[in-house]
């Protein structure tokens, strides 16, 4: 069986996980440990726990489990002092203190859910993601960068605090990939997170794995406004190198009313980049009523996790 | 198989499931929904669920599920906005929310938990307990009335707010048992809350299961001060008539230090009625150190599980 490698963090893994489970493949999704928003980043300034939301949303893509429980781990609390705060964190955020570890936790939730494959932590290290704009203003966090309108004026770093050392069995998956698959999601908020963690650019570069870059279907405005395919292949070589093998691109047209319902979020991205290594292909997901409790919150213009699990699983097929 | 269901709510029903549960019996815990404190009290005010807190204890009893898995729920968070909530309480409402149904939620717990037998709420209708004293104060609450010193001075009446009608299900596991246990467990707290939901009285009284009485060991000051066993029966015939079978009475001494240690909480029990239907049995627990997050909680003058289960296996087996 082929070893599909997903590195990511929050939405854009949930969609490529939920598609990928249903072919026969060995399965590994790492999650970027950055996130400090919302329910998480209550819980790691009060509890001092590691990030929850991301990995939540993996094991929930990979479970097997009752629609009931893929239910209850994203079901979110509405009042009081709970308000916010989605079951599954809890859960994870209350196993880490019982067991005294983590990624014991995740393993447990692993098990609760009966999921296909594996989740694991990029680093096991209590970090936060900054970024010093060119104007010198530090953004501190991941979620301050990731509302930030102004990062497309340029920056001159993005880094983690402290700088971590990767959790060896993330290394140990990227090695013993056939497939690797970045994105799709944030490029400074969900990819980068995981290539700033210690060993993991290495990890990659060194790899037998074919790289796949899954191209996001809008770019963020003030983050990455007027990024065209060049730009992203740019950023990445700054941490990996000349080393992604294929993009994925959709090629297929979202309805004009949509574009422009999003125009004040993002704009779609060009691409300029033409050749073997850039498949394009359908990957546009249907159009779905998305409310706070289902299982995908963010966007209505998304990628469709079968068309997206197919192609990545062609480029495995031809290994 | 015999079956022998337990009727109360909180600690006391733990002791005696976590040691019938090693029997091969057919177990049902039948548990009061009146309990309004701490964690409970906070979630039915802000969420508006059922009370989860004494099922929770009685699911963990029951439990063949790992160390890890009982620690979780019963663990308590201890900062922020979800100070002092206990875990499995969490899970309780959030499955309540979900599925729509507190019995529902206590089902799939139960599964998640891997339990021996069934746990099962005496009504699903909200209730609050309520208690006039005779000088017209009214306690309010279940927690009002657990921590209440004038209760001993006499009380005119004691009810449920709205008058509940019972649970089918817990209707229907009275009239099949062959076995049914009345505490150990506050008297005004934790049994009689359950011989109050409209129909459990007359189901208990035309069961043609033997009922056994379990004694508590001590007397709580300001409510059952002085109480001897025959008071403590003269209370329950007002609710199910003339029908205890057994009464099952400790008759070991707790060590003299700690008498005097818990005599500002109470007094010990005294036996002043005798016959075949009076068992009298060692049932003193070890004295262990416990904390606020152990599996046991409240006193360390304590029914021993298993010898206080060996009792009542032995009732069953002389049917």
């Amino acid at each position: 069986m082929k070893k599909v490698v997903i590195l990511g963090g929050g939405t854009g893994n949930f969609t490529a996980l939920r598609g990928l489970r249903k072919h026969p493949l060995e399965l590994s999704s790492i999650v970027s440990m950055a996130d400090d928003g919302g329910s998480t980043g209550i819980l790691r300034d009060e509890l001092g726990v590691l990030p929850p939301g991301d990995v939540r949303q993996c094991l929930v893509a990979l479970s097997n489990s009752s629609r009931i429980m893929r239910s209850l781990m994203n079901y979110r609390f509405e009042a009081g002092g709970l308000d916010g705060h989605s079951f599954g964190n809890l859960l994870l955020s209350a196993l880490e203190k019982v067991t005294g570890s983590f990624e014991r936790a995740v393993e447990e939730v692993g098990r609760i859910l009966h999921i296909k494959g594996k989740v694991i932590p990029v680093t096991t290290h209590h970090v936060r993601l900054k970024m010093l704009l060119h104007d010198r203003k530090l953004l501190d966090g991941e979620k301050e960068i990731y509302l930030s309108d102004q990062i497309d004026q340029g920056y001159s770093s993005l880094y983690l605090e402290p700088d971590a050392a990767a959790n060896p069995n993330a290394l140990a998956e990227i090695e013993h990939a056939d497939v690797l698959v970045l994105g799709p999601g944030g490029l400074f908020t969900s990819i980068i997170p995981n290539l700033l963690v210690k060993g993991v650019s290495e990890a990659i570069a060194k790899s037998h794995a074919k790289k796949v870059f899954v191209l996001n279907l809008m770019n963020r405005k003030g983050q990455t406004t007027g990024y065209k395919l060049s730009d992203y292949l740019k950023v990445l070589h700054q941490y990996i190198g000349d080393n992604i093998d294929y993009t994925l691109v959709n090629n297929q047209m979202p309805p004009e009313n949509l574009i422009e319902k999003y125009a004040k979020e993002g704009d779609l991205v060009e691409v300029d980049v033409k050749g073997d290594h850039v498949i394009l292909a359908p990957l546009l997901g249907e159009l779905t009523q998305v409310n706070k409790n289902d299982l995908i919150e963010r966007s209505l213009i998304r990628h469709d996790s079968d068309k997206l699990a197919e192609e990545i699983v062609k480029i495995a097929d031809h290994l």
